[in-house]
């Protein structure tokens, strides 16, 4: 009977510990914005709740830059661009756009203006195979650091995002990265930074031609745009891609608020979190103003939406996770 | 002790049954086809096999028309149109196309041409919202019967077909829909009749746009095309909807021989299946001619390529799932 006994306590122990009452959120300071959410998630997860939702109902979807990761001084994906010119034969480098680039100098590409910054991206971006383009933002996530912190991009993630995406997992829901970034480069470190895998990854993206060289087939990255994930293209996309309407939606600018609008608009119960940068000394602080993560028609109207805020210096006890050795 | 004993009792008993070696295909005849499939998938599935694939990577990809489904005399989306077209107006039948679609002549409805699809399909497609799309498509499937058997078109789905998706996920597979029908469309039968939940349904769409009328958010449909999920297609869109390349496709025609091609062209095994049609008495006998389906290339290529065609008249000992009463 020892076999039997060790075999019902064993089983006793495994079905405590997934009982267990430890906070979800470790990283987030109590308070009405944590209290909301766990609140939230609580009532949609409880059969016995008018509020519940069914498992395949628990669609969450986040924006990436700003909302899962930082954003400043500029988007990673555009570091990346300046990274790869930096690396092209000087010959190539044909344009002003290029050439302040390769030189570094962020303020000479801007000045280029939209069509600089396009140029930029596909010179880094197109004529090349997914799967190389893949290897290249691979090989640079390993060797590139953030100018401000000396942190490898994939660890300019927020800590307390983290444990939010973790928590809906665990409570049955299935968690979408919907951003304005390339689908392409997102999907390089969403499963290992995020747990979150590649299908689970809606982003902008250009045009790709399926073409066989050689008897061998690849998708050929191509310049031109085939769909810009960003303001009312996202509740396109996630019909797209999903074709569900979630009931979570987490952004941080004004690129989100449809996506915020389109989650918070269905019959039954949602949650829209909106991240605000408000800390100068851990990371950044901006909304209304600059050319990044710009956040106003999100502040004057989240709030009579009922839309929870997220204030990164009152509610996040850390930013980012504590850096590997 | 009792107690204890009838729990030890029911633990076994669980799982036996869940390892029991009961057929996974029991409308499919002995014979090399279906050897083929489950030595594949216990291969790919044994982690002491060399050719073992993790759950994460275990994707699979069909072709929705003539491959879940039947497709004859006419693909039964043009079928929903045809209905729409008789409940229009009469003044709204502005064109030829239209009114042959509305006097259900399908011979006048071809001799129109492409052109004359697309209107017949733009008229029941678009200037409404998805929600509103769904819903006429839902109403539809309760009432149309299918010409030449008069099942409801959500019950002229390949028993054996069921059987093989469900047997992937059993093993740990994700069964994607990747179909040159439209997205919205088969995302209102997938979930009920083949298991397979709207976010792994990839098809034809149009340009949908997101528009707030009087406060309400909608995605209203247009009649632009956005992406024609066929041929070369079809790896594209596996790229942009799942992000990684399959390990097991079926289809029935030549415009799934690129996804079949993208799938047996990785690193690893990987499993290519052609549905034949071959049984005119339970189904359809068509391969070469006709303006459905046909498939040339496939038959022509396939063997050699290793892929595996599944002989309708013989593999399968059952077509349609029992017909409810």
């Amino acid at each position: 009977m020892r076999f039997l006994l060790s075999l019902f306590v064993s089983f006793l122990v495994t079905t405590t510990a997934s009982m267990s009452f430890a906070d979800p959120l470790p990283s987030w300071n109590a308070g009405d914005t944590k209290s909301a959410i766990i609140s939230f998630v609580e009532s949609v997860t409880d059969p016995a709740s008018d509020s519940y939702v069914t498992p395949a109902d628990r669609i969450a979807v986040f924006d990436n830059d700003g909302t899962l990761w930082a954003e400043q001084p500029i988007y990673f994906q555009i570091a990346f661009a300046v990274d790869q010119a930096k690396k092209m034969d000087p010959a190539d480098l044909t344009s002003d756009a290029l050439k302040a680039a390769a030189a570094g100098d962020v303020e000479g590409m801007l000045a280029t203006g939209k069509s600089g910054l396009l140029e930029i991206l596909a010179a880094s971006h197109t004529g090349m195979s997914v799967t190389d383009f893949k290897a290249s933002v691979e090989a640079w996530l390993k060797e590139a650091r953030h100018p401000d912190t000396g942190r490898p991009y994939d660890q300019m993630i927020y800590q307390p995002m983290l444990e939010l995406l973790r928590y809906l997992r665990d409570e049955g829901f299935a968690t979408y990265i919907v951003s304005g970034g390339g689908i392409d480069f997102i999907r390089v470190l969403s499963p290992d930074a995020y747990g979150i895998p590649p299908k689970q990854v809606v982003g902008s993206s250009l045009v790709s031609e399926y073409i066989v060289a050689e008897g061998a087939p690849m998708l050929m990255k191509s310049p031109e745009l085939f769909f810009n994930d960003d303001k009312a293209g996202k509740p396109v996309a996630i019909n797209h891609h999903i074709g569900q309407r979630p009931i979570f939606a987490g952004g941080n600018s004004d690129g989100d608020f449809e996506m915020l609008e389109w989650t918070t608009s269905g019959d039954g119960p949602a949650f829209a979190l909106y991240v605000h940068h408000t800390d100068a000394d851990r990371e950044y602080a901006y909304d209304r103003e600059g050319h990044i993560g710009v956040l106003n028609r999100g502040l004057d109207e989240g709030p009579e939406r009922g839309w929870v805020f997220a204030d990164m210096a009152k509610d996040w006890a850390v930013i980012f996770p504590a850096q590997a050795q």
